[in-house]
């Protein structure tokens, strides 16, 4: 026991998650090698190669057994699964001692007690959070379908789109990493093939050890390995690691557009913001988007230990143990992917749409978005360099400080194109606010289908 | 025009590639444009928006287009695609002007074009090279499948495998690669819908234009992103580079392996050396894995690169434009990929296995090689706590400098054991070269069932 | 001789720079080992361990190997240091051969010639062109020194500054990487302890085989690393490389200020747009920062990139030669810091800066600006909650759309506090632009304490 | 309280190291902050703008505040240093109230707490630990000065080193590391200039706002940045980190060369394996270089991190909060070099040197070893094309299984040579463990150096 403050890490202290932390503490992996070790003992005696008392033993055993006792008997030997093994054994009679492990080596129970607690918690604890957060863009891309807002590239103002037009591209992202991570969860494989993957000692005492493999971790709901080594091989889980360093940049992108919408002179959204919030220290005024900044850090974060993670891909000959100390650090990448889910769904939660403004940007350069339309609409009526003449007569527009519609009704070279305008491209010349194409309608097709989609979207 | 070795980067002096090259230089790269404005005029064309002779002009303005003269266009006008797009109207009449780019934006050519190319130079070029190397290890797998070599964990011997096991091991990872880059390849989507994403420009003229859009990615055989902003949301490409990595990484390790093998105190394999090869410029004796060492080396470099590809995900509200350079690198992610898979193909297909020395090594440690069947047979007749016998044995073995076989069968405490020892089980004891579990047959059928497997795969 | 859009990497087709490859191109890296070669040769003669005409002719050996012939010679014995060796040696008589090379291993010429021309590089390009971006700052911080701006924390409106104190900052900050990276070239280091790195070579024919190699090294003007092996250790380059990143790392936050600051909304910067200049393929209106977008995009290139540097540091033993074709994409690190400081000083010279909207985006929080200060007054004055006090009227004054100052004003608990306050605080509430701290005389210390360094720093 | 095994992360429940706790745990960082807030109190009071007895109000309420109260508090206001300000403040008397944190932003307290705990830990620490490893490599290297071993390159047997010429290279490169983490530790800055960095709120009450931030920092030990903005510039951190990494890496290059050499087949080195240690859960004879494996690992969670760090050096204007997640985990960058060099600290004074296999692998190639000297020598002795001529030589030794110096003594072209070739040199080519160059020397006078280096060196 410890003061939780005492620790090292901000997972420990300060984004620690009791449901993550029930499939990705030390404890939970304690827990997990023992369900494996279990599997083994279930189907030896299911084969009836060990006598049904000894596993009613092993599992007793296994229930007395705590981290702490593990990391004590390491701390004698310098081993940590012969530790967990020797923990098992000294609870259960010298007739059961030689069923406990018997045929495995320690990485047949570590990779598949990490195939297994890695599916689960991406299943019932990742999954779910993503869920929620595409459900509560869902929901605001419904809503705010048709916000008209101006459209904007390299910052600067393009053509107009819809608020909900916007969210519902993050809709379509973030639902492409979910449907990826549901498949690769289910691809994470273990392995029960022995010391060099070649099934050396099964095959002593089975005939059909590749079987034997498969019924065990049957046991614990992992598939085997198409060929393992002392490990299984790591690709799986890269991908799906990769995956989350995904989705991730997909949230990091919608935190960073929210906080740039949030900026004081655009201020098109707003943080919800507590009654009792303090927003700065000493700025008694300030109303930051924390939660969209903690989004982009949590990114950070997770991105960079993909090195890491590429890294354990390379494993000498039949293994080496350069992956000991890194491999124990994955679960956090899961945590934070986790964390910024929750983080993220609550903020747009809470998310305030300020219309006003949004409207007051839009107008803010309404002729100027013109430019787009009257270079194409010029173009379809034959005019041979519509580009370069509307680009002169927003230069001209700017120098006069006068609305573009008008410096181009004006302009006598425009008028034969003004003359065989079709009435409808000629309102959105005048108003510029229909100039949104079919935003509208794709943010409704694009968030009803996902919704459609999730809900009947199987995770396990 | 330019001498090749004033060039800055290896992938232009070094590691240049004919073949990758027609997808991937920068002439490639504006032939994949031109073939979008082409697609874009076609579609026109087939719905009469666009007069057939038109087409006609702007095709053969297309094929006059040079790189060269759109850099030139560009210095002047400081704009890439209008530069491009420049060019060809420049090469045609007044009536045919309009038409050329009509309601495109940059990046409804840009991601397009690069959709198309990366999808091909995968197919064409990058999953070929893979196959290739694919075939050289199954070949190699099954002509080695009953070589019992020492299996090493930790870098210290272990127990047997066969060497065609160790390969068939590559075989699976490298396998579970091909198939993901195969679809992921299929995976990358286009735009055709405008600055924003929004379809405004090309509403203007047609009724459905997400059907439009399909219509002229369908040219160049590109399918449309379910939702786009100025750009197709990155996701996909994402996750195709990911996995070139990924493919990198088991080629990396693979070498890893073979460099190894090749140290001067193990050699178990031979990189082919050339006649008039030379090893060092000051040794001359030398013989160096320099291809396994160069397979690790590019992989150091692409791994690394992963970090821009992540980091340019995230693009602010319809698109900023800082991927504008970093993107452009991309194309060398493949080259490296490509060059890797030639490389280490050539190098595995030239191997030698060094019979003799696979023989000696396994021999070296044959005694301690047994612990691990003596240990388990003991165990599963009924020792209590015959992993720690065994340990104490092999102790015994060292310090006395005998066989363990010898020791163990000596031992007073283990006599009852012995007597009661399955007869197969007591040949493996004496016969540690037997102990190889499934090794051999294994080998056979992964490299098999890969084998049939590519034989009916399709990469387009 | 090849078409330069037929290259692969951007460096080669889009920012190579004739002044960077002098150093940094495969003929520069030619040129460069034939130097060190030279070096050798001109020390034996020195110490009459080599006949002088011997030394003439292998001088003029030297002037007619070009790298083309080297490549050639490689495609034959495959050893790309051996050929550069047979290539000079077919120049020469066959009294003068033995002498080329003498005691030399590969990387005796490799590493000494690339600290050769990685140190030239740095002080004869890279340092120019970010003192001339450094000098560029400088300016425009002292002549924005007085420019009243609103602070921005969290891309929310916080407390004034001056325009030119924010530059100040990166004057400072770059002006840091100015100094590590002048240190840091200094301190690469070659060698000339042949194969393994203990003078067994040499050992043969000098007495003092360190003096000799300090002799030779002399030669190029580089000093010998304390110890070596087949190679000079790495530390010295990754330190290097890693300022680069990091000066590149406040190039790209220079950048990202800037264009934000050019937002539509905001505009209170301007990168200059040239006259015939187009800003998008289809928005004719839009002017974007591309200059700045692109310093980001670049940076995300080489930050990557530390990861291959990183991973090059470990060598097996005396050395393995994983790093063969990953150290050669170092230069690239380079010419990326290069094209970032000479484009953003491009970029920071045209700046226009909007001085109207500086004021106007000033003055639209104005009355919260004041929070500050007034929580400061009040607590100094001894209100014992004046944060939370603060904080209530700008509540108030948000849901009024009221002035903070008048809120505050108006406010009976307050009363006492004002009537004590002293006359040039008060003046502060009613005038935030007064607001600015040290700001002004902070951007001239700052900026002029900068010049004079760099009026007196030596990069050689 | 919380059961330490219910941690996320490996650096609470693995590699917690209480030296390293009182430094980087959430608590010492909040005591950290306490002795910032409690340094400006002692400043105002040193200066009469606070009265002194509200200072020791002030220290006895610093000594009651805990994590958990500030924790607590942050909940309900969601801010976490207004957090720590107010459970001050709540221990205090109204008058006293108004002079917690009276000027100061969050970042003073944040980012000066952190440059003085970072500063020491570096100092108390990580160098300490740093130097035991530095020492117990210097003793191994004046050990092993001269125990004569093959060196090799690309994992092949080269020319002869010794080996503790082999440890005097590490012994060069990690002082070169100690020596720029003192320097960097030294330069790390802190602020106390305000909410954004102009002295705004100083300034109102204290005439020289730069002298009072160099006195309150004084209190801590910490110099003030040149400027800052919310923030204190990053570089410093970025250099000082960077180091680590570099560190890291030579340790974990020392540590794959140890693993290789403890390699079954080499077996020069081993790792101490305690008595009771057990090797594999099922292997009972092994022995493996866990220690070695873990830096190797270590290094490779720290080395993907600096990308993290990079990437918070970019921060909008005068400063934006996504590096408010991302921060927090430096601490395990510095945690993780700490447990590296303890770890290798442990197992490089627990090696074992198997002096008997040294010398075996030495003579195994010794033949080949001679291939250098002899091209030298005949070189030396004006042989036109000896590289060429030795490289036969050597093949012909290999094909007739020939010790090489006899094939060469044989030829008859070489009979000449032999004739002319002075004694020692002959000696070199019978003996070639006498081919060490100055290894042995050069071994003592490295390790000579360092020691004297280390034993005035000051850390603080």
């Amino acid at each position: 026991m410890r003061d939780e403050f005492e620790s090292l890490s901000p997972v420990d202290y300060r984004y620690w998650d009791k449901e993550a932390a029930a499939y990705l503490s030390e404890n939970a992996f304690t827990r997990a090698k023992l369900e494996v070790e279990l599997a083994l003992v279930r189907t030896l005696c299911r084969r009836d190669l060990c006598p049904s008392p000894v596993l009613t033993e092993i599992m007793n055993a296994c229930d007395k057994v705590t981290t702490a006792d593990v990391y004590e008997e390491e701390k004698r030997i310098g081993h940590d699964i012969r530790a967990l093994v020797n923990c098992i054994r000294k609870h259960v009679s010298a007739e059961a001692k030689p069923f406990v492990h018997l045929t495995a080596t320690s990485y047949d129970i570590v990779d598949t007690a990490n195939a297994s607690r890695y599916r689960k918690v991406v299943q019932d604890v990742l999954l779910p959070s993503l869920v929620a957060l595409e459900n509560v863009l869902i929901e605001l891309a419904l809503r705010e379908a048709e916000t008209a807002q101006v459209g904007r590239t390299h910052g600067q103002h393009a053509v107009p789109i819809t608020f909900g037009f916007a969210i519902a591209g993050y809709v379509s992202r973030l639902g492409g990493c979910i449907v990826q991570l549901v498949a690769l969860s289910k691809a994470l494989t273990g392995k029960f093939s022995g010391a060099v993957g070649a099934y050396n000692a099964s095959s002593l005492f089975v005939k059909d050890p590749e079987e034997f493999e498969s019924a065990v971790l049957g046991e614990v709901g992992v598939h085997p390995a198409e060929h393992s080594t002392q490990i299984v091989p790591p690709e799986a889980l890269v991908r799906l690691l990769s995956e989350m360093i995904v989705a991730g940049g997909v949230m990091a992108n919608l935190a960073d557009d929210m906080r740039h919408l949030q900026r004081s002179e655009i201020d098109e959204v707003r943080e919800s913001f507590g009654k009792e919030q303090v927003g700065s220290s000493t700025m008694p005024q300030k109303r930051n988007p924390i939660s969209f900044e903690q989004v982009k850090s949590l990114w950070k974060i997770g991105v960079a230990r993909m090195q890491t993670v590429y890294m354990d891909q390379l494993s000498e000959h039949q293994r080496d143990l350069t992956n000991s100390a890194s491999s124990r650090t994955y679960g956090e990448i899961i945590i934070y992917a986790v964390v910024m889910a929750k983080r993220l769904a609550k903020a747009m939660k809470g998310l305030s749409v300020q219309r006003e403004n949004v409207e007051r940007n839009m107008a803010m350069s309404q002729g100027m978005i013109v430019a787009e339309p009257l270079h194409l609409i010029l173009a379809s009526l034959g005019h041979p360099n519509s580009h370069e003449k509307v680009l002169a007569l927003t230069r001209k527009a700017q120098d006069e400080r006068r609305p573009l519609e008008h410096v181009a009704a004006d302009d006598a070279e425009l008028e034969s194109y003004y003359d065989r305008m079709p009435e409808e491209q000629r309102q959105v010349l005048l108003d510029p606010s229909r100039y949104i194409g079919i935003a509208a309608k794709k943010a409704r097709t694009v968030a009803t289908r996902w919704q459609q989609t999730l809900a009947i979207m199987k995770f396990h």
